[in-house]
């Protein structure tokens, strides 16, 4: 009898370390995408975040929880850089497919997405992103299009290819309040509560909710009526979605990308900060909820940001820490003043060379004078805090894996990004 | 008694899936460090190294391995970017310190080094590198001083200071062979045998060893006679360190390093192709010697390397496939030469266009022809293959951690460089 026992107990061990172990299937499974978030910019997190008045460099939520990287790439026939949609149908769907595809093949032909399996199988379904909610990414989980531009048409889907999830938060007036159909009517008529203001959040006593922030996208977090506007909305909706037959939700950080598409890296640093808070939030909530999983990874990473540049070894983040609104938001305030020393410095909270004002100044006068001065604003913050940037594009880098919770183990090592989708379908019972 | 052994079992299984496990400690130990091979040198790698003529993207040695990443940061008084001293007084000895340190503290105090401890407690010990072997990382394993600057005194000391290593191969002469002092003829005084020829190595038959194959470091891995030197070294070395106590032994791709402050990607991968030849030869060692650990980390990443660069979403390392020598070599062709199409298209094994033509005639005529003509070589690449770059020196970003063999699983997750040379010192028993 020993033995018996001895040889269970070893099989079990076996089982329970190996990357092939069937872990127990997690009632809730919360997928975290930080859009366009490279390694490079949890790197920069970590020391923007860092107090330098304690010996050590403090320890953050992403260090605590990563499990490995995962490669990005799309289908064969748009090379090796993705962009959003295809990394986002491949985290949804587990298929490579080409730049632009929401939730279809290379032929175009849709492919199921975890959140519809979900849906299918009787669990409550949910999205909260901090762009519009039919932005790429998710409308990868919820429609199926061949191109991400067709904005009015995912919307449309979203009532009829059949209500898909129980609550919606994140951004969309524009697409979702038109002249020709007014789809947030439609999710009311079907039962849905409506908010559009972050404090009403608190008062919806049960799903199915449909929020909508803004226009399109949120406003930087950094300038936001609420900076940790992503938390307070996947707090709103974990619950919400509670339910005895357990959730799966998508949480999306749209925002780091648009920073790194823009070069921003103080817009960058906001969002990160929002993401941080959220998986602070997320980690209390897999501890206090021991079946639920938290999987977060990037679709890519943006900007071709480094942490150093121009030959200097130092990075110095202590410039973005007194930030208290974006490079954008400081734009359009010089766009409507006097350019002068004193101003810009209350706005930057650092000083400025003479020659800094002048670049200023000079933009104001130019064509695109909005873009010029917001230019300026970033390379003078890029310069004190020796950022680099390569693209204003994406870059092909693998990206990390964080997880938490029940399975999280599954996600060590090195994986592709179509894996992710894959293992979520196996805790499904796909 | 079921009882009993079913705690036991419990506790084991506890143990074994844990961070904090002591697992079976390792007989040999590999350290391999990649220097300045951050994340996106082996994305960067998995592209270069596709055969796009299969539907999937061929996987790497370094796919198979990754366990975790590490943070690389210096003591806090040299800010957030690490140089390759402090890192690899970090990775050497477990102890954060200040930029330029060779295996000292802040208060430039001799640290104990993990190979060091392997001598002290009888495990043959060996150094195995592209660079100089008193360069920064060698050094900081072997050495004790205040300055990586100091070559002479770093060499001086590998016999003044008691003799550590069994295996020493790597290049140097300029160091070890000067006028005032002959170190390679007092190794050989100390009973080594010395090589200075690959094909040398083979008829070897026991260890100890000095090997110095060039003046400072070695050729390019694309232009050295071998062009897989680095994995002919270790192969070498681990035939003569094997013994019933084990062995620790460092192995160093020294040179992706100085790739990346080049901003070189030609040269890059082709060091990365020696590295991964080696890292395949480790795998199959491992697996022949279950009882060795292999670690692989980066000391920091260098250059800001950006795979894919300049808003397109493409990167193109069929321009890289087809190069048989360095831009280096390439250069000093050309210097030599009268600059005509034909003979640049022959060299890079693609078209150039005229204007590129003209660059490369235009800076043969200029001062300092050499570094211009370099310049405009790697620039031509680029922008064939769309890579960017960001600084001449290094980044602080966080560097992955692959592992394979005894004790490989508490390498998982984030840790910190240091972490590395605690848990080789905790299976050394210290």
């Amino acid at each position: 009898m020993k033995k018996i026992i001895l040889i269970a107990c070893l099989a079990l061990l076996t089982s329970a370390c190996s990357n092939e172990s069937t872990s127990t299937a997690p009632k809730n499974i919360i997928m975290v995408v930080a859009d366009g978030t490279g390694p490079s910019y949890t790197t920069a997190y970590r020391y923007y975040n860092d107090d330098p008045t304690t010996d050590e460099i403090e320890e953050t939520v992403f260090d605590r929880h990563l499990v490995g990287i995962a490669s990005t790439y799309p289908a064969r026939e748009s090379g090796y850089i993705t962009d959003s949609a295809a990394a986002a149908t491949a985290l949804a769907a587990g298929v490579k497919s080409y730049n632009g595809a929401i939730g279809v093949d290379v032929d175009k032909k849709p492919v199921e997405t975890v959140l519809e399996y979900a849906k299918l199988i009787g669990k409550k379904t949910g999205v909260v992103v901090t762009s519009q909610i039919n932005h790429a990414t998710p409308a990868s989980y919820l429609a199926h299009n061949e191109s991400r531009k067709n904005y009015d048409a995912i919307a449309n889907s979203y009532i009829d290819d059949g209500i898909k999830a129980d609550v919606y938060l994140g951004g969309g007036w524009q697409y979702f309040i038109r002249d020709d159909r007014n789809i947030v009517e439609e999710f009311k008529q079907a039962g849905f509560h409506y908010v559009d203001n972050y404090d009403q959040l608190a008062d919806i006593p049960e799903q199915p909710l449909f929020g909508l922030f803004d226009k399109v996208g949120l406003p930087w977090a950094l300038d936001d009526t609420k900076h940790n506007r992503l938390s307070v909305m996947t707090e709103a909706a974990t619950g919400l979605l509670e339910n005895d037959k357990g959730f799966f939700m998508l949480v999306e950080a749209s925002q780091v990308d648009w920073a790194g598409h823009s070069n921003d890296i103080a817009a960058a640093m906001g969002e990160m900060t929002d993401l941080a808070i959220t998986m602070e939030y997320l980690e209390q909530y897999v501890k206090d909820h021991p079946d639920t999983l938290v999987v977060m990874t990037a679709d890519h990473s943006t900007g071709g940001l480094t942490v150093a540049a121009n030959g200097k070894y130092e990075w110095n983040p202590e410039y973005l820490r007194t930030m208290t609104q974006s490079p954008s938001a400081i734009t359009k305030i010089l766009l409507d003043s006097d350019i002068n020393k004193t101003l810009v410095e209350e706005l930057l909270h650092f000083t400025i060379t003479d020659e800094e004002l002048v670049f200023l100044q000079q933009a104001k006068v130019k064509k695109s004078s909005d873009k010029k001065i917001y230019k300026v604003v970033k390379a003078i913050i890029d310069q004190r805090t020796n950022t680099g940037w390569t693209t204003g594009g994406h870059t092909g880098h693998d990206v990390q894996v964080f997880a938490m919770g029940a399975g999280s183990e599954m996600f060590r090592g090195k994986i592709d990004n179509t894996d992710i989708a894959k293992k979520i379908f196996t805790f499904l019972g796909k």
